[in-house]
């Protein structure tokens, strides 16, 4: 079966209590939504949706936010909503910040972006993306009656590979992982312990449609079955005593 | 544009030497093939076709091979093919061994499988996963007079996150990253930079089309716009200066 992965374009610029679901109904061509779809929203037209998105003017930063700020030649302000989005700071060098956002993401600079969004201000992750896609698919399912999942993306570097891709940081109706363990392979013998992280694969394969500034942050992919699951993006977070590399 | 992901089921069991792009012709229903489709190959089933498949009594441990497979309950016999196959170990605990490859891929086992493969066996990785793709490339355009790009596929761990995606070993025809570098954001600024792993992001979106122990060891992606250049793994590649987790 063929795997559809489908652009919704969106032209109007969200803000905070817009309705997501009428903009995708409203999208030219009209997108055809049917049960078992997959809905990968990125991050920020969540969080502007949301009004995750701070005014510069209005951050108070510290002296550590100073300091940061001043060896790297960043904007303090950003400096400070990065700490505040920050569990604990993973890696500092060269300017990049690696920290463990309070979801416990570890990602650059918390996830605190200032593309696309108006000058003097910064964008910040959704406070609970798990319960962002639920809210999503609950609104879908009353607009439409169908039964799909939605998930949440962003755009995260990695170690050891160039290149950034898009993961998932939120899902709703679908497991985050899919785990072949005791599955045997094409030789009757129990594969060694796999799990695949199939909300990261499908993050990426959504940012294949959507670039990055276009006025694309929404997809659908179909024909991609899955078990309809509450699912919770935890199920991907290493743990730090399980991770050799933090 | 909606973009497609078709897998191409092979149901035999590719020896060395076979010709996949016969294997792929052959294939029910027959693939249709146009320019401008990206090829994504399994790594297991090129290591096959080109004999990378070893027998595991003709490997001979070393002593550190020997000690190592001893702490942790393992087949020194593998364990010395993943010495063989490694430039150096980046970590190794509690029975995991992630090290750098050869080419320069950090990974666990450095890629070196028992799955999928016959008692006694173990695949290595091709020596030149950018050659493989090459050769394949100019094989489907001789055969089908097509213009296609080749990805040859890994599932591999990450740090930081639960579950294994798929990942790109060797390309042709296709960079393996899209910079975004001073591209403008919606609000007209230049995004910060910004590159895109986009042979990793479609050897994702095939894996949810091939899953782990069907006999699908091929996928086509179609209408995936990129430029037609020679391509190469090496610039996903991070050197370890530039990598703050080695």
């Amino acid at each position: 079966m063929t795997l559809e992965v489908t652009p919704v374009p969106i032209q109007q610029e969200i803000k905070q209590g817009d309705n997501l679901v009428d903009a995708i109904l409203e999208s030219k061509p009209q997108p055809s939504i049917q049960d078992g779809d997959v809905f990968v929203f990125t991050q920020k037209i969540i969080s502007k949706q949301e009004g995750r998105v701070v005014n510069l003017s209005e951050v108070l930063p510290s002296l550590l936010a100073i300091g940061v700020a001043s060896e790297y030649g960043k904007d303090p302000r950003v400096i400070q909503l990065i700490l505040d989005q920050s569990k604990r700071i993973v890696r500092m060098r060269n300017g990049i910040i690696i920290s463990e956002t309070n979801h416990g993401f570890v990602c650059a600079n918390a996830g605190v972006d200032e593309s696309n969004v108006k000058d003097g201000y910064a964008a910040i992750l959704p406070s609970d993306p798990d319960e962002s896609a639920e809210r999503l698919r609950r609104q879908i399912k009353e607009k439409t009656r169908k039964n799909v999942a939605v998930i949440i993306s962003d755009t995260f570097g990695r170690p050891f590979r160039q290149g950034q891709t898009n993961v998932a940081i939120g899902v709703a109706g679908i497991s985050s992982i899919l785990d072949y363990a005791g599955t045997q392979d094409n030789f009757g013998r129990t594969l060694r312990v796999t799990a695949i992280a199939i909300a990261d694969e499908l993050c990426s394969a959504t940012e294949l449609v959507m670039g990055k500034s276009l006025h694309i942050p929404v997809s659908i992919v179909r024909n991609y079955s899955f078990d309809d699951v509450k699912g919770t993006i935890s199920h991907m977070l290493r743990s730090r005593s399980d991770d050799l590399f933090r």
